[in-house]
């Protein structure tokens, strides 16, 4: 009997093993992680596009006098992973990472930017231009409320490929001033309401 | 041995029955799938929010003259199994769902309907209202071009439990006119391009 019991685990251990490669195919737990190089700066995230989306803020230049900070679409994701804990715990727990890509807008012959479309005249996705990522971890940013923010560029891809973290006056400072909860700007996100 | 050997691969069988539970929450294949009831209709598709984003065009009412077919932001997303195989393909298999969630705008106080936030003027996203969804089903929807329409209901959730398919000049008339790719506005979707 103890050797029957022996071999269900030996067998059980080789069962899980074979599990395992499921779940590195892309349904592993942790996708989105955020890792470091040995500088500490932070990767750029793979994937992003497929995490969980929780909105697409839009500040047209011709609407902020051809000086938004931002003028494409910002389609906004999180990790899913992180996305779980937040709606269990109503907290971004440390490891959320939040991915913003810029999207610039179909060239519309408005002053606001606006496209006649089929649909009717409004703020169309057109290319990709940009991203930042910010990344909760207490204790490596405690200098900026927990967040760690980065920029990986304002421009078509490929985006750089690692990036360090941004400077308190060029992101922390806005986030701290204005985001509802945790630096995060929930207030435009309904997911996360 | 032959002992051993049926152990292991009783064993192994209690294993992966462990293992599927991790499936069957949120891992397994086919999330999204379209199903219907004995009428034929389709049942509210579950868990949309996490699909693939696709993006989030805008036609708001003050740049439609107030009449606008869906003044608010359209999120718009595809179940995550066939936007595999539109990765791979470039073609939208049967079995595609994509599921469009309508999000009224933060209400402000231009004429245009666009908002003062701190990153600037411009459209943010407020509350959930409405959700429509199309289906590829070159069979079952034969006379649409294979894609099925069906609306949820244009108002905050919850959202109504089943749909009938609309009829051609609700919907599919006008995708088959002017969407760039199968019905789809692709032109419109990055990630599709």
């Amino acid at each position: 009997m103890k050797k029957i019991i022996a071999n269900i685990f030996v067998a059980t251990g080789l069962a899980a093993a074979l599990c395992s490669p499921v779940f590195a195919d892309g349904n592993h737990k942790n996708i989105g992680a955020a890792i470091y190089n040995a500088k500490g700066e932070l990767l750029q995230p793979e994937g992003f596009r497929q995490w969980v989306f929780i909105g697409a803020p839009l500040t047209p230049n011709g609407l902020n006098g051809g000086q938004a900070g931002f003028p494409e679409f910002h389609h906004v994701y999180v990790n899913p992973d992180a996305f779980a804990v937040y709606q269990r715990t109503g907290e971004f727990p440390d490891g959320t990472v939040i991915a913003k890509e810029l999207v610039l807008l179909k060239p519309g012959k408005y002053e606001d930017g606006s496209y006649d479309a089929p649909s009717g005249r409004g703020f169309f996705a057109d290319k990709y231009h940009g991203m930042d990522v910010m990344v909760k971890d207490s204790k490596r940013f405690k200098k900026t409320n927990g967040w760690g923010f980065f920029n990986f560029g304002h421009h078509a891809p490929p985006y750089i490929k690692t990036a360090e973290a941004a400077s308190i006056d060029s992101c922390a400072g806005c986030h701290q001033a204005n985001a509802e909860k945790d630096m995060v700007f929930t207030q435009f996100y309904p997911i996360l309401k």
